[in-house]
Order: structure tokens, then sequence, then C-alpha cells
């Protein structure tokens, strides 16, 4: 049994015309305009292909195919929703399969022991808060979260209003594990990896553990012209020296962990006037719990040395935290197999990014297949050959079946 | 003769309750509501006065003390505009002094050989265009000013309409230095020089020169997660490389000159985003222009190294630049003079603040008086004591009596 690739293209191909951006990318944030638009699309395909179309109370959206007597469902997912300026495959590329995958399911006629469910994720790419969806159906989140959000309360306010979710409604989205057989999903693989080792299909052995803090520094806002340099409490250049140090010693000391900088705010942020404050976000990567807490040990203390050799005060606050997850080992083997009886080049690989599968892996088995891609991802090169596509897909037909038949 | 300390004061205070804000400073940006505000009360009391009032093309304010048969005009000036969040005292001060010695002169009396005007730049602080007043008066402004300026185009033409200025009538406002004897400024240090030295008038020996920069560094926009450290072209990482030696190098290197980095923007500025491209806007100052040559050179150079070394690419573009500025050495005396008569101590001081003065000193004589003040500048927490403030305006007011008398 495979999927229909010319299907599957056609509505690949289309999804990425929801918020195509001028570059070749797509910017659909989650609960933007153009990502309802896109969700209001993946409900007529779910309805037109006959299958039962469920949005639960965070906005997640659902095509099942239900199977008589069955108690369990397998999930399939991945998330339409991108970073602003984003590319067309990541996430929609696991949605897209599977949707197709149940499809061939439905049309095939073949008998499960499970039910089988696409399910498109709010917010994996955590422009609202921490991977919204995927978090509330796993029951991972509460009102503390909806009060202080990383886009800001009235974004977050706003958003949901457009997307008919209200605070009440996400928390209804939890669901009981026993109801869950287990979750897969197809993503790019976002890197270098399978690519340069011209592999076709990775089976996700584990994804990274993340770990988001803001370092404040607080120094003294002065005349850019007539405050000596030795007498500066210059809140960016404590920010320039500790984001520079940061990455030289996690590159030197913690290799296969990353750190990355990718906001700093400085204020007032006027050219003439030595800035008063810097705000730097930082984040980092691991695959064990015990790297996470070394790296966050020496970057506490490294922003406090710097904090004090240009006489500035500095604020940690933690942002957010999500523990690496193992992948299940009954699913890396059927991916394997099902990859092997496709006659595809597979190995094992680590995710650094992470996923909503990180979270379903906290109340049931999960399993990733990830295929080569270029351009790296979070940007509008990222691309994936259509037959690598096509090969993810097929893989995810034949783990599907093996875990659920 | 001495001026009339508590009808400055009353004046002064006044004029602290336009854009007043809740730390005790003011925000008055150039051709903003509150500046405006300021500016049509400046202008009642220049007519409460009985001075003749005017405004020019560039929306400069004036109040003139006519002398009969005098043919040219010996201008005190200074600026009733703030940066965002600034203090009372920046350019206020010498506005408000300026107004007094002329209604002190008036009072008295006294016949002078020019006639003499206190004059309110425009935009001084260089939030719409650089010193857009002082350089329209000089006649050091063209149409391609009005094209990019510093604020963006929207910004400027909404602050033109409220001001009822427009770039037609900017133009109109350059003086003939043949009419001009010369110019004088009152200012606070802005710096700990007199206020450590417990001096109580400075007379500025020169004004530093300034070149402006913007650095765009260009990498590779990737997810943060997938993209292993060694791989990355991390825009945020070099310009953070350049911030800090820039720093260093001049602090080392050019004692007596300064380098500032207030604004720094982070493109896309997401947390889990490889920024692609980092906005570094940078300032230097020094009193020769064979050093800000020197110092331009090294920093150059030291960009394309750390774009070099970070995979990166750098566009500098050069966003403006001021030459130094000497004062008059007779107009030095005349302060020496009159600060030596009033039983002041006095010293000769350089500034390391751009002024209106600077831009004066390229067609006509100039000289400023600065007064110790604490708190640095640019800030709430700048202040001067009121007496400094009294002994500087007495001191204007002696080197006008020697200038134009």
């Amino acid at each position: 049994m495979i999927i229909n690739s010319r299907r599957l293209r056609a509505d690949f191909d289309h999804l990425g015309s929801f918020g195509a951006t001028r570059h070749g990318g797509v910017s659909r944030p989650a609960l933007s305009e153009p990502h309802l638009r896109a969700r209001t699309w993946l409900r007529k395909r779910i309805q037109h292909a006959g299958l039962e179309f469920i949005v639960d109370g965070a906005g997640n959206h659902s095509g099942k195919l239900e199977q008589p007597g069955a108690s369990k469902t397998l999930l399939l997912g991945s998330h339409l929703d991108s970073v602003v300026d984003g590319g067309r495959f990541d996430g929609a590329l696991g949605v897209m399969a599977g949707l197709e995958v149940l499809r061939t399911l439905k049309e095939s006629k073949v008998e499960l022991k499970h039910n089988v469910e696409v399910i498109d994720f709010t917010d994996e790419e955590s422009q609202l808060i921490e991977c919204l969806g995927s978090r509330a159906l796993v029951g991972d989140i509460s009102e503390a979260d909806f009060q202080d959000p990383r886009c800001g309360r009235a974004n977050l306010e706003e958003a949901f209003a457009r997307a008919g979710v209200t605070e009440r409604s996400v928390l209804t989205a939890q669901r009981d594990p026993a109801s869950i057989a287990g979750y897969l999903e197809l993503h790019i693989e976002q890197g270098p990896f399978l690519e340069a080792r011209e592999v076709q299909i990775g089976v996700v052995s584990g994804i990274v553990g993340l770990r988001t803090f803001r370092f404040r520094f607080l120094g003294q806002q002065a005349h850019a012209g007539t405050t000596p340099m030795a007498d500066r409490r210059d809140a960016g250049r404590g920010a320039g020296a500790f984001l520079l140090q940061a990455s030289d010693l996690v590159e030197a000391k913690y290799p296969g962990s990353v750190v990355t900088i990718g906001r700093l705010e400085f204020s007032p942020g006027a050219t003439c006037i030595i800035p008063g404050q810097a705000d730097l976000y930082l984040e980092f990567r691991s695959l064990e719990e015990e790297r996470l807490s070394e790296i966050e040990r020496d970057l506490l203390t490294l922003a406090e040395e710097q904090a004090s050799r240009y006489r500035l005060s500095v604020e940690i606050q933690p942002v957010s935290s999500v523990a690496p997850a193992k992948m299940q080992p009954d699913f890396r083997r059927a991916m394997h197999e099902a990859a092997e009886e496709l006659g595809l080049s597979h190995m094992d690989i680590p995710s650094g990014a992470g996923h909503d599968a990180q979270l379903l892996a906290r109340i049931t088995s999960a399993g990733m297949i990830f295929i080569p891609s270029t351009g790296g991802s979070h940007n509008p090169d990222e691309y994936a050959r259509w037959q690598d596509c096509v090969n993810g897909a097929n893989v995810l037909l034949g783990a599907t079946l093996r875990t659920a038949r």
C-alpha cells in the first residue's frame, strides 16, 4: 500500500498559498488570518475525504478515521502554523502527509485495531504560548500561562478572539492518555545531517530539551558624548560581552548542544544615548537533562561575571523549559522496517528542534520520521525534494499500519 | 548688572511642566505636542517681555532686542526640545537664560552696538534630522536630508505638519553670516568634570566632532535547534563581537575619544531563530578631525574582520558627520573675565557633546559657557544646582555685554 503522491502534491502546493511570501516561503503565525484561512481549507479537505472533522478547545484541527469497536486512537500530527517569514515545509508536510495516510487507509478499507487521527496542533512555533495546542492536549497548560504570554497579553486576546478560542476552552482540550494509542509525526530534518550523508529516512532517537531565559542587564543611561569610556555603565556592552562569551562557551565545552541569542533590545535605543538597559533572550538545547542543567549553571555564572565586570546588575528570568524526550523503541523499529520494505536508506538521528512529539511523549508512545531538507528552516529557503516528501509519507503509512493493524 | 534670578527660576520651573515625566524629567522630542506647547508658551513669554517675536522657516523661535542703527545681531541660543525621557536642564536652561539676559538688557536700557536675539533651535537632539534648526540657519541642509531622515519619512512628515513647517520653508531659514555678530550659549556640562573639580564656570575650548555609521551584518537566518554552532552564520554573534571590540579598541587606543553603540536590532528578532541580520548604529566623537579619521579607519577594518570571522558580510553606511569646532578666543576671554568679575572660579573645558554652537561656529564666532551638573544627561536624573544656573546666566550676560557694547 502506498500513498497517492499526486493528490498529496496538489494539497501541499495549495497549502503553500496561504500566507505565501514573495520570497517563496510562508508567514502563518498561529491564529493569524493566513493561518486561520489555511485551517478553514484543511477542514474542507478533511470533510471532502469523508473523514470526521474535529476541533478541540485549543483550536487543534483533526480529521479522524473511525474503526468499529476501537477504543484507542493513533495520532498523526504536526502543525500548519509557521514562524514569521518561514518556509513551506516545516509542519505543513506532516499534516498533509497525515491526511494523505488517512485517505489511503480509508480507500484501502484495511481493518485497524485503532482509530487513526491526523491532528494539526495550534502554535507549535510558539508565537503566542509555547506549543499551545499539544500542551493543552497533554494537560500541561494552566491559567497562569495566559497571564504573561510571550506574545504579550493584548496579542493573545486578539488571536484567541479571531480563532474563537477562549482561555476556558483551551483547558478542555486535555485528553485521557488511555484513549491514545500513540503519536507519529513526519517532519523535515531542518538541518544538514541526512542531506550530507545522502540517507533518505531518519528515525528520530530523541528530541532535545530546551530552556529559555531573559537576561536584563541594568546600567546607567547617559549622554554618549559627555561620559568617558571608563566611567560608563553601558548595559549594551555587558550584554554584548555576555552574548559573545555564552556562544563561545557552549560551542567549546558542550559539543552537540547549542545556544542561541535571537533577540536583544537596548533601551532607550537611540544612537546618541548609552543604553541603561539591555534585554537579551537566550535559549539552549541538549539531548540530556543533566547537560541542560550544567549549561544553565555556566551561563548564569557568566552573566553575573560580565555584569560585574561592566558595573551592571543583571536580572535573570526563566521563560520556559521543555525536557528532552526519548522516542519509543517499538515505533522506531516500525519506522526502520517500513523504510527497509520500501527500499529506502535509513538511520537513527537526534532532533535538535523541539516538536509537538516532545509533549506527546509525556503521556503516550511517540515516534518521528525525518526526511532530508536543505536551506535550514524557519526561513523561506527551507526545501525538501518532492520524492523525499513522498518517501516520508509512505514510511508514515507503513509505520501506521505496523502500529494500528 | 545681574539677571533677575527669581524671574528666571519661575520661567525655568514652568518650562519643566511641558512634557514632564513621572521620574522628574521631560519628554519633549522635537515638534512633538509637548515641545510645541512649550514653544507656544515661549512665544507668550517673549511677547510679554516686549521683545520682537520671530519664527523662521525651520521653526526656530526667537525673541529679539533691536538696537537703533545696529546691522548685526548677537545670538544667544540653545533648544527646548529634549530626547525621549530626558532631563529638565539640557537646552532648556540656555534658552531661558538667554531670554532673561534680554529682559535684563532691555530694563537696563544699556546701549549696544549689536541687536541681541535669543534663539530656540529646532531639534538639537536630532530626533528628526540632525540639528535641523541650526543647520538650516547656517545653510547646511538640502532637500536630500528630507528623503531618508533618521526618524523615518512618515514621522518627519507628521512632525512638519504638526509644526506648520514644510521642506521648502526649512530652506528659507538660512541667514547671511554678515548679519550675525556671533553666537553665545549657556549649557550644563552633562559630565563630571566641573563638578568633580568644584569649579563654577567652564569656558568651552572646543566641541568634539561626531561621526555616525550604520553597520548591517548579514548572515543566514536559521532554526536555532537544528543548526550546529560551527555551521552558523549568526549575524547577532558578529555584531556582538564587533560591539565589544569596538568599545575596547577606542577605550585603549584613543584616550579622550568615545564610541557608543546605542541601538542594535536583530532580524527577525525571535528567540528561536538565529538572526540573519543585525543592524548596529555606532557613533564616535573626538576633538580632532584627524583622530576621527583614524578611529573610522580602525572601526571599518574591525567590522570587516569580525564579519569575515563569523562568515558574514557587512554593509557600512555613513549616517552623519559633524566636524569638531574651536570656540572663538575673544569670546572665551570675555567669559573668563565675566566669571572673574563675578568672583566665580572658572576653567577651560572641552565639550564632549555636540551643540548648535558647533554649527554656528562654521559661519560666525561662537562661544559656550558650561556650569556643573550631575546625574549625566539625556536622562531624568540630570541636575544642576540653581545657584550654578544663576551664575551661568550672569556670565552669559557679562559676555554679552563685553561683546555687544
